[in-house]
């Protein structure tokens, strides 16, 4: 959710400071995410194209399972439609969520527990699916994947319904599959909902609070409760739909709990000094909409001139003049080295947790390799 | 949902025309619901009392499982916190659909049935008020059960949320229960979801298009999905929770359907000639509003110069003086006899389906008079 809505856009490499675990961990082997054949190229992009294959058909077969008013919004909202109903390219994200869920049931299980795991794949992206829906209207944002939100076409009723039904849909998917893991599994995914919709809520409630109202904590349980929870739901559901014991789900859960907290750290520098040709919005755009991210939050919390100056700037309505001078004063004040450390030191634990649960190089190869994408350390 | 939010209204009694199979089935034994101890005052008022009884501390312990944010609003619109989050006196509505749920569990499989069925009631009271809490939000009404929705108080934002929270929360609940049963009504209740969804999708769409534009199946469907799902669905649980076979489930279902539209029909009666000392509101709200109600679409769409009469005054905007022209041109044009036939003919259609799958009337009568009581034969 939050910014990580914007899964399409390019992230410059290299904006995760290098650890040594993450050198520890890389794969060895060429065939890491339990795939069909050799991969081929970057191994994320490899993993990324071969999840779309596994999981479109079947996520396409449940959205066309919608009756016509729900399922025009949804495939619109997917890109598989135009407005008017007519087919379209298709644009429907990068699918992160569910190549976490079949690369952590390879990782566990082989190629038998991730092909048994496609159909918990496809229920995980529709609740992300849901949530982008539901936060678009409330958040009133007009693009997404460089489509107009579905609100600003079907109106705010129709994309509110078109979100509920789809969390529908994928609770009813696993209600549905026989698997022995599908209700451990829905359980999982359902608390998951939850947590995010209180990510969602601590969004909104902050946006309308002073930034000298925010703590640093308390911005970092929004992130993970926004971004972090259901990348480690969606590891968590592949390590039971493999038969993991409980102690592995727990560890995959906050594998990817953590690889989200980091990917939400470099997010946010990015939207902050990063290279517009690269992310698609100005550099700037979190500071000229006074958005409270991370690194903004920890330099007003630092104490000291630069921080004062920054709350002094922060309440004042946007000015472009003051665009470097904002940013600067984050830099000067923390913000910026803080996130840095703060997403090595998350992708150190995340890699622990993985190592934890997946020792064998091999099998943790895929995984490592998602999270090094998400957080745009590789690629 | 629609009009069967507003459960809480009074309505006059008989409104519905008898029918014999009504009196076929009138309850013969004093223990009709499988609740403890033997009942006293009118069945159905009983049987809710003891409903309330058995389900609010599972509902409320589940409110409380939320998150404080999520929480909050829920106990709110549940009536059991002011908007401040202390206590109030409760006012969370009838709980038609738990009684269903229970009284179709001790119809098959007495009350043994009934107390295991006891949270998926709850999950099925926590879908209905999910429903409300959107609907609210896209309807933009203003009052619930006597009290400003939870939109007005909290933020669409966040009554969109908490919505979203207690979908979760519901299928939560039936993926912890290990009661056999329990992965089957999830499927239902999810598949049951969609349904109302397109339902409210309907309703707000017909209510943009012009009266003329509307035919009487198209309501009839919007009103069975709206309405109708929902009470099938708790029925249909309920024998699903006692090892029904399916064919009793399927008439189960299918008996709380016809009773809903039974209620919707009389609902809407009442809607244009009700009597404002009972309903709570005006009578001829649903007019002043141009609702396309059931009489309404009835009468349109019969022919003739009543038809065009009230099409031309519905194309007008609202005016006081024409209000009772309105109601009489609903009625020269069939509007009124043609929806008590069909609240009577929906309620004969529930009868025999209850007859099919529950021969016996001792132990058909709890849900005979929930059927009753929701469409305010007796009472």
């Amino acid at each position: 959710m939050g910014e990580f809505m914007t899964e399409t856009q390019q992230r410059p490499a290299g904006a995760l400071p290098s650890t040594e675990t993450l050198e520890r961990h890389r794969p060895i082997a060429t065939d890491i995410d339990g795939g069909p054949g050799p991969l081929e190229g970057p191994e994320a992009v490899v993993i990324l194209e071969r999840v779309r294959a596994s999981v479109d058909p079947e996520l396409r077969a449940a959205l066309e399972s919608l009756p016509p008013s729900m399922r025009r919004v949804a495939l619109y909202h997917f890109g598989w439609e135009h407005p008017d109903g007519t087919p379209a390219a298709g644009n429907a994200g990068k699918a992160i969520r569910p190549a976490l869920v079949l690369t952590a049931a390879a990782a566990f299980g082989g190629p038998a527990a991730r092909a048994a795991a496609v159909r918990a794949a496809v229920a995980v992206e529709l609740v992300h699916n849901f949530t982008l829906l539901h936060d678009d209207v409330m958040d009133r944002d007009t693009l997404r994947r460089h489509r107009p939100t579905a609100w600003t076409v079907f109106g705010d009723a129709d994309a509110i319904l078109a979100g509920d039904a789809l969390q529908a849909l994928a609770l009813r998917l696993l209600a549905e599959d026989p698997h022995p893991a599908s209700t451990a599994a829905a359980a999982r995914l359902a608390a998951c909902v939850i947590e995010l919709c209180t990510g969602q809520h601590a969004d909104t409630a902050m946006e309308k609070r002073g930034p000298g109202d925010i703590g640093l904590d308390e911005v970092l349980g929004m992130a993970e409760a926004k971004t972090g929870a259901l990348l480690g739901c969606a590891c968590a559901i592949g390590a039971l739909y493999a038969g993991a014991p409980e102690e592995d789900v727990t560890a995959l859960d906050a594998f990817g709990r953590e690889a989200g907290l980091a990917f939400q750290l470099i997010d946010d520098v990015i939207g902050i000094w990063g290279d517009p040709g690269h992310t698609g919005k100005p550099a700037g755009a979190d500071l000229a909409a006074r958005k409270k991210s991370l690194p903004v939050v920890a330099a007003l919390t630092s104490g000291g001139p630069a921080a004062a100056e920054l709350a002094a700037l922060y309440e004042m309505p946007y000015d472009k003049e003051d665009l470097q001078a904002t940013a600067l004063a984050v830099e000067r004040a923390g913000g910026r080295d803080w996130a840095q450390a703060q997403a090595a030191d998350r992708m150190a634990r995340a890699m622990q947790e993985l190592a934890r649960a997946v020792p064998e190089p091999e099998q943790a190869g895929g995984l490592l390799a998602l999270a090094e994408y998400v957080t745009r350390r590789s690629n």
